[in-house]
């Protein structure tokens, strides 16, 4: 092997050791850490994230790469190594082009910026909070055009979460998507059968749904011999390798759907990472794609799957042994029709299917306007409440339960929200792939048999790592490019049996 | 404040700080980590020691340190600077003193030499595990040479693990110790008051355990809001920082001692921790002092306050509470004689109090032996039997249950022994300084207050970091150097009347 590509390897093996160790600490901290080692762990973060900068931005990486990146595209390079070089470059050349006063002013901002977000949220006081995202605004832009001058500064920070995913792409998807969704929404709630949901509010003892948690990751198919679940304020998939993922749930005593769903799409999460291909080393072609397949990933499981028809009937006779007093007089068909109840709500986290693209296109059409300038910082509270009347009917009654509701804009994430619609879409489309490919998954599904398709999940998309772009992954799987109708087929189809919709 | 001390600070917290990383990644991987992990933590922590390693031999930290040291006596700085200077330059002058090859050949000696130790006692085979004995004798004589040249082999191994004290100190007092000890074994045994241990065994629920070890440990002094306790195979006392404290124990069913006072023996390390003056930034002269002061501390709370007649007659009540079944028909009285109970057995993780000075002895003699060349590897099983025999009137029926049974040799750590018992004579002599200040101890201890105990340890140890060296420790709290005589008459005083001997 040439000399510069082992160095290569080297340097990148080191720098992602280092940043298993950081994923480790942060898992630490939202889950073990003692209240009192917030100081201390800070300081402990801030050493290790210096060293890490030092080594990605090691000058003689560059050396190493701009010399491996002339050859790049020639025979001597198979696909992986290719990837490999691409990658590491693409992150050498985002991080030392960025002036080092941006990245402290972007860092300092997000962390204020995060605490006045928490007073003014409390303090139902948008205006507290906008100098902070006219501010964010402008870094924003700047570091754009630092770091990927070609793109429009929008497209730029999309980039970021979604590579290759431009504007142009969203808009004409976004657009159709309100076409049909809104009426249907309509149509729904115009409708007098209505699901009953009483019997999801009750008690639910803690134990017994964290028995449920590891009952069904575990016939999922996480594996507990390279992973954890545990419990932390906000549920989220972490851990410092594909041999070592750690996923978490929290549990309410008056709600089990949240644990059980969460852990799910945790699941959907790591089983991603665990089938990652770490065997190809610690490198840049072994991570996974972007954040809209990562999300596709966990919705295919929390969605396509668990809110199935087919999954309920398997599962419930479980769910009605564990919570007798709730459930002994519902039916499956019953229980699939609540938790698959729609209904335009303020909040995006706890959206149904069906309104969630909503949330998402609005908040997409307020940071495009920002970004274009067609959009003022200071008229967002009302924009907001006038696109919520628009698209879901219904208006917030503050800006905490509107505008101030995500924490995404006071850490300077502008362009990630799209990626929750475009994972959605995504997991709809690889499904109907799956049913084409292997058409006794509902079947299977309804036996509790998810071997098939978590190997199908392995072998189309997770064992490929970074090798294609999310576009790629979308065509090779699926045969075709990101299509919005098996998104809208899927929906209106479900939708208009059970609200039984003529 | 001068520039270079300055720039020393600095280097010196962001060693700390990736020292506090390394000691979190050590807990989790006792305590969290997934099984499958260990290949890729490995890596991980390589990584890590790697950044470290290259951090205290940087040559620029040399420089300072040797520009500093020249000035450190004068009077631009006060205890603290001095402290930080000599403990620093000690660290660096020890780290780059070593050839590269002796590290690497130390380090991969103590890796292999673990798993070989751990078959040669599966196979009860000492033959097995003797090179590796006789390699590391020669790595650890080489390496004295090298880091401590002025001091003799073995004396410079001790060193290591409690500063300042050599085989000139120790020799006579382990001689005093056995001429005292073995008499009083000898007495406890032959006499035919034997106390009953039979309650002590049985079935005690693990989760009642638990709740028992956190309220011990809370009570005597333990801030879980700056740190935590969990299960682990062997346990230990973790954690990153003074702000973020770990202690594990192991619940065994049929055995609710061992857990109960493997936490409080834990927790007596832990207030240690927690009480460093970590305000004084993350330098060496916060950290804590050798290994004796550290096992001087939890054997203060094991023995001198856990094993005494107060505190059984305070918790008697808590423990019959939880363990009814076994404990109805017991006096707190029959209670505190049975968790005394002296007896010469194989294991010295398992000694009581008594006995267990003579283990150590036995190993420090065998050491001694070994560096001074009176001893040979292959003659110790040999060695071991008879000294067992000499000294506590048993032999191991296998070399499992004798020379093989710790796992300190297998990783090179020579020396390391004595401070075992010199922390059971410090912990006594700082009791007994502790009831002349406060002569209503006992007292206090029977009624479960323990806040004047703590301060005491606080204000006299915990906070003066590596201030002082453990002879100057002894000689500020208790007014004298390290004397046998309280531990000698602790014993006799105790033994004497649980036995009724004459």
């Amino acid at each position: 092997m040439n000399q510069h590509y082992k160095n290569l390897v080297q340097r990148l093996e080191e720098i992602a050791h280092l940043n298993g160790v950081m994923s480790t600490l942060g898992w630490d901290q939202e889950v073990m850490m003692p209240i009192g080692a917030s100081e201390s762990r800070a300081k402990q973060i801030a050493a290790l994230a210096g060293i890490i900068h030092e080594r990605t931005t090691d000058p003689a990486l560059g050396d190493c790469l701009h010399e491996l990146h002339e050859t790049s595209n020639t025979s001597d390079w198979g696909a992986i190594e290719r990837c490999n070089i691409r990658e590491a470059l693409r992150n050498y050349e985002m991080e030392v082009r960025i002036p080092k006063q941006l990245v402290q002013e972007i860092a300092e901002l997000s962390s204020r910026g995060q605490g006045i977000w928490v007073a003014a949220r409390q303090d139902n006081k948008f205006s507290d909070f906008a100098p902070v995202l006219k501010r964010f605004l402008k870094l924003k832009v700047e570091w754009a055009q630092c770091v990927l001058p070609n793109l429009q500064p929008y497209d730029a920070n999309i980039d970021l979460f979604e590579r290759g995913t431009t504007t142009a792409m969203i808009t004409p998807i976004f657009e159709r998507l309100k076409l049909e969704l809104i009426p249907l929404i309509h149509a729904i709630q115009g409708h007098s059968h209505q699901p009953d949901t009483s019997f999801l509010r009750g008690k639910f003892e803690k134990e017994k749904q964290e028995l449920l948690a590891r009952k069904l990751s575990r016939e999922i198919g996480f594996d507990f011999d390279r992973g954890r679940m545990d419990v932390s304020v906000h549920p989220f998939c972490g851990g410092g390798h594909p041999t070592d993922v750690r996923i978490t749930t929290r549990y309410s005593e008056s709600n089990f759907i949240e644990s059980l769903y969460s852990i799910i799409h945790e699941t959907g999460h790591a089983l991603y990472e665990q089938g990652r291909p770490h065997q190809l080393g610690d490198l840049p072609v072994t991570e996974s794609s972007t954040m809209g397949i990562h999300e596709s990933q966990s919705l295919f499981w929390e969605r396509m799957i668990a809110q199935s028809k087919s999954f309920c009937m398997h599962y419930f006779q479980a769910f009605r042994e564990a919570f007798s007093d709730n459930l002994q007089a519902v039916t499956a068909e019953e229980f699939y029709r609540a938790i698959n109840n729609c209904k335009p709500d303020f909040i995006r986290v706890e959206a149904d299917e069906v309104t969630y693209p909503l949330h998402v296109i609005l908040r997409y059409e307020i940071e495009r306007g920002l970004f274009d300038g067609s959009v003022a910082v200071d008229d967002l509270p009302q924009v907001w409440n006038e696109l919520m009347q628009k698209y879901l009917g219904i208006k917030p009654p503050t800006d905490t339960l509107g505008v101030l509701q995500d924490s995404h804009w006071s850490g300077g994430a502008f362009g990630y929200f799209p990626s929750y619609t475009l994972g959605a879409l995504y997991a709809c489309q690889f499904y109907q792939a799956l049913l084409k490919e292997q058409p006794d998954t509902e079947r299977n599904v309804a036996v509790g048999y998810f071997a098939p398709i978590k190997h199908w999940l392995n072998e189309k998309i997770h064992r490929h790592g970074k090798l294609y772009s999310p576009q790629e992954i979308v065509q090779n799987v699926t045969g075709e490019s990101l299509n919005p109708d098996y998104f809208i087929t899927y929906l209106k189809t479900k939708y208009r049996e059970i609200y039984q919709l003529t």
